[in-house]
């Protein structure tokens, strides 16, 4: 199975798994310039905030290996102008800027122009190998945390497919999965977006992992069954200074449910997911997206064509809250490439969990 | 608007609101025979408790008029054929047979087919009358609950389209909006089959009382900024021993957040829904569903025209339990016809809470 996002240096191609035919279709699109990229991030060809840094750090150097001339002053404006392009692609993610702006550091040292392109593509594919070893650390760490026979929930898809590789909150599946451990996952469907059932459901399957899609609204049936050992979700922030998260909607009513049936609850980030400027949760803000998103359904006809119907009564309103914040003491542990912590103990643990921007 | 089930006694046809076809398209259906009214509950032309106890009561009346000639032992084995095929039309619904024994038994006492025929239609319209008068005085007692400017969450379908008329869950509502209190309505959208999105927030409409379509991933965000004040939900059934209700899947996980954020939770049930048998909740069989269900969703096309749509993974599978067990510890109040109970308190109101089997 292909990275989610990858570089062909000899063709200056790079390669992203087309999430919006997925979970019906498998195709890799090969992108030939950063506009292509830029407008893959925008119409979420590709998507999650890992992948698209990854994808961003790739195309920064795709966009200036396609630099004519020897001038560094025209070849930094041209840099910039490929630089904004991408960033301009989803305007509210912060991880493809900071990966950018550390790739454009790493190409400050260079001579000549050649040089700083050379240092790009070099830089880019760190980025994403970084990336992915955060996320295998992840693995490592969480691993231990699956019993075997266990019965794992997660939420959302905070999975390969929204990372360069291997993913947050399944890492610890797929490491435990390849020591031979053997379990199952119930994967909330995850409305309005349905990512679970899409896709982190495509991607167990891929792996061969036991799994279950269920309704979000049956999460707390299977827990007060005792049919829930453990949940994992992934996180899009993590507030350092109080250990409170937040996380695609409906994150906080699983961890209201774990806590009251006793079920440890995890939340697995890499480094880049800990912000250490904010000084509570209250202070992120939640997007309220389209409320079509809640209003229809998208998916695939019994002819395969991809399509979405009106759910909803037509002329009701719906509002859309995107994220949700939990708060600390309903998180069991934070699994980081570093380690696993409890959230209140992060902010004692600042250099041991500033990696690389990945 | 029209009720949810009537009868026209002189055409001998049953009028129900085609549920198939809401909230994309209204019609009322004629249903012109016994026969036609048991496909219509099997296919869920009508659905909802009572309003296909009140359909199965009609239809037996129905049945029995299309009945020819004055032999009383033909005529008994035609109303058992009749009582048969209506009852067999969805297994497992235990209102349309309590409805139609009731019926049966009123009708013994005539001396004559021509005074049972007429017996038949007098206890059928008696029937769904009462029913209706039911769900009027859950209203009255309930619409006290709703503060003038309360924001109200429900979950599913227990309104007039599963009734009669007026419904459980949305009768204090009804009855509070009439006595011209202001306030606005969470629906949540009811995965798997999405009875909230698309049938209360449609009834809602037309009664135009303000209201919002939500994703049930949202419910404990709203709760966790203070913009929910009262949850009102109807039930399947109340287990009269211990005050546990059992009701559509999802209700739990909505009872445990309200019972964190001490948002008062109530569930609004008529006579018929108490169980005086059950000891426990944990009794209670819970039917899991059609994996199909949390696999697909329903709805139109921009074209209108009605579909399914597979939103999963082809390859995985699903589990879909159709109900949750909510216990007594969560509930603040019990909205019968004859007031509101603490859920522990229903058992010794017994001889207050057996109205008519409506």
């Amino acid at each position: 199975m292909p990275r989610t996002v990858d570089y062909d240096p000899a063709r200056r191609e790079i390669l992203l798994i087309d999430q919006r035919l997925l979970p019906h279709r498998f195709r890799v699109a090969r992108i030939r310039d950063y506009r292509a990229a830029a407008g893959a991030i925008a119409d979420m060809t590709v998507r999650g905030a890992g992948a698209i840094a990854a994808c961003a750090a790739f195309a920064l150097a795709q966009g200036v290996q396609a630099f004519r001339g020897k001038d560094p002053e025209a070849f930094a404006a041209h840099a910039r102008k490929v630089f904004r392009a991408l960033r301009d692609a989803r305007p509210t993610a912060v991880d493809p800027v900071n990966a950018m702006r550390w790739i454009l550091g790493r190409m400050e040292t260079a001579e000549t122009v050649e040089e700083a392109k050379a240092a790009a593509v070099a830089a880019a594919r760190e980025f994403a190998d970084a990336q992915a070893a955060e996320c295998r650390n992840i693995g490592a760490f969480g691993e231990g945390l699956i019993p075997e026979g266990g019965r794992v929930l997660t939420h959302c898809n905070a999975g390969r497919l929204a990372f360069v590789d291997v993913g947050s909150a399944t890492a610890p599946l797929y490491a435990a999965w390849e020591l031979g451990r053997r379990f199952e996952v119930f994967c909330d469907e995850t409305r309005p977006r349905s990512q679970g059932a899409a896709l982190t459901a495509w991607e167990l399957a891929r792996r061969g992992i036991p799994h279950w899609v269920i309704a979000d609204n049956a999460a707390g049936y299977f827990m007060a069954r005792g049919e829930i050992d453990l949940v994992i979700v992934g996180a899009d922030r993590v507030v350092a200074a109080t250990g409170e998260i937040a996380n695609k909607i409906g994150t906080y009513s699983k961890a209201v449910l774990a806590k009251r049936h006793g079920v440890p609850f995890y939340v697995a980030a890499p480094f880049s997911t800990l912000d250490w400027e904010l000084k509570s949760g209250a202070e992120i803000p939640i997007e309220e997206r389209d409320p079509e998103e809640v209003l229809c359904a998208w998916g695939a006809t019994a002819q395969g064509r991809r399509t979405r119907v009106r759910v909803a009564n037509p002329d009701s309103p719906a509002r859309n809250p995107a994220f949700d914040v939990t708060p600390a003491d309903l998180i069991t542990g934070i699994i980081t490439p570093a380690g696993v912590f409890r959230p209140r103990e992060l902010r004692r643990m600042r250099t041991r969990l500033c990696g690389p921007p990945a």
